[in-house]
């Protein structure tokens, strides 16, 4: 493949206010600093940390305006200084935003080389665009209850793209599960995927069923990106000595906890964040990790792409995809008709 | 002394409905079975737990009526079949009530050997009777502290009886604390026991004060047995990585977590309860543990008498120490006047 030139301007989508909706307009192509490099974007998803994050909702607020875009993927064309960058030159990754640059949604990233993974021959740039989000969140979560030794496992929000990768890995570790979805006509599509216990938090005997499953199968570790209410039924339901583990607030609501659970009960709440896990763990099982999650990305890892749309068409994509966030991922890319035929 | 004989009929305290108030009457003396003994009960406090109790808010609820007391202390005047009930027999101990029988508040009381602490030499009957409550949960929760490895602990109710302990077990391990009552006028007297950060909760930049104090300490473990809006608060105002310990729910009213804290800032909430954390020890951790609070009771772990009452004024007692539960223990003794004098 010859070598394009890098450009002195590109496309980027812009955030000019928290809550606002997001514009595409040109801006500088930024130059990689020490332990940084510059990464042509090929794809990035729209996430709900995205939409956390276009609210100032999310853990670092960035200073106004920004390039928004967590995750994403794409080719390193240049290196600053340092060793790590210059063995990412010319290599595709998957990348994440620096809390100190711009994101992903645009031609043209700086990021820390940190934050960069070299995808392995036989995963496409659109499966590196959603490799460090929905998969490593998966798998963690999965080794947190192989670790602590949970008999099994409820997890809410289950329909979603994430909710069907924990599934889907659940399933491959043999550990049974109670899936939680909201909407009955969920039920089917995770049936179809092997799961066998479906529960639907809007049916009115679902915490009577929950509670009774859950102390059947010794379900002790609840995972919950939903928050509010939703998660105080789940450890009211949940047998004694359970851990709840909040990853996401997709209510933006807080959990009220009845302090007789924690203390008569050994009830326990407590939080997950990708970024915090991954960053205290040592190099060499951050690699496993990134290394077992791309195996497994054509797979037990896939993300259901809904839609392909171009970088100024990301407003559209930001509503849809709040719009129906079970209906698939939404992708934005430089050049959406390349995405999915992108080499390997 | 000689042996007294024992009666066929004894006087107690009985509670017949959960949120009545209490009465005193004559009941049978009930027989030890196996790996039970007959306590003759010299005095026995009521404490927070109690009162909880009295409400049916404790851990298990008693069929009714029943005799409330969940500690006390007393001498082994009868032993069911079993090797422990027979080494005790004779021996004075401090005892807790068993889910499956009585409780303290009377002149007899038959309990799991296993719940009994034969009393050290120099430790009066009015001292064991509070040795099982207070000074092991006092103990228990700086041990956590030092196993977890919290530069600095906040407690809440630092005024209560239990309060003062914890304070003076952490000024004699050197571990900075941050003391918070409720109201003014007990700043100065933990003051005057040593306790260089007092807040006041009613103070309106109590959470400012509490939020710069308690990182400037680095100060990661709350413990707090009110809960609520409280302990809501107390959670908002820690370091990133805290953990929220709460022992009891004075308060009576949920905790609302933001689960933003649990996620993006690593801020953690469970409980303690210590007849979990007691029975989940090995014997020999567990006899370490009552026999060094037993050689603390005259001293660090001394627990404030404000009024010695005789069975009959239970009732009284009850409305007493739940009117100012930071002015001292009240206990119900058998006969008040032979309690503080009773041999050692």
């Amino acid at each position: 493949m010859p070598r394009r030139p890098i450009p002195s301007e590109m496309l980027a989508v812009t955030l000019g206010r928290y809550g606002a909706p997001v514009t595409t307009g040109r801006l500088p192509v930024p130059s990689p600093g020490a332990g940084q490099v510059l990464v042509r974007m090929a794809a990035a998803p729209i996430n709900p940390s995205d939409l956390a994050s276009l609210e100032g909702r999310y853990a670092n607020r960035k200073e106004l305006p920004t390039v928004p875009g967590i995750e994403g993927s794409g080719t390193v064309v240049a290196a600053g200084p340092g060793l790590l960058p210059r063995l990412l030159l010319g290599r595709r990754v998957a990348c994440a935003s620096s809390p100190d640059a711009g994101g992903t949604w645009a031609e043209y990233m700086v990021t820390s080389a940190s934050l960069c993974v070299p995808l392995q021959r036989g995963v496409t740039l659109e499966q590196g665009a959603t490799l460090l989000v929905n998969p490593l969140t998966a798998l963690s979560l999965w080794d947190i209850a192989l670790h602590e030794g949970h008999a099994a496992v409820v997890h809410t929000a289950a329909a979603s793209n994430l909710g069907r990768m924990i599934l889907r890995v659940g399933l491959e570790k043999g550990i049974p599960q109670v899936c939680v979805v909201r909407r009955p006509e969920h039920v089917s599509a995770l049936r179809a995927l092997g799961a066998e216990h479906v529960l639907v938090s809007a049916d009115r005997d679902f915490v009577d069923r929950l509670r009774a499953l859950s102390h059947e199968l010794r379900a002790t570790l609840l995972l919950d990106p939903v928050a509010g209410q939703g998660a105080a039924r789940l450890l009211q339901a949940a047998p004694a000595g359970s851990t709840l583990i909040v990853y996401a607030d997709l209510s933006d609501e807080p959990i009220s906890v009845e302090p007789r659970q924690l203390f008569f009960e050994d009830k326990r709440v407590r939080g997950f964040y990708l970024q915090e896990w991954t960053s205290g763990m040592p190099l060499v099982q951050r690699l496993r990790l990134t290394s077992r999650a791309q195996r497994l990305l054509g797979s037990t890892l896939a993300s259901r792409v809904r839609r392909r749309l171009p970088l100024s068409a990301a407003g559209e994509g930001v509503a849809m995809y709040q719009d129906d966030m079970g209906a698939g991922k939404v992708l934005l890319a430089a050049d959406p008709e390349a995405v999915p035929l992108d080499g390997v």
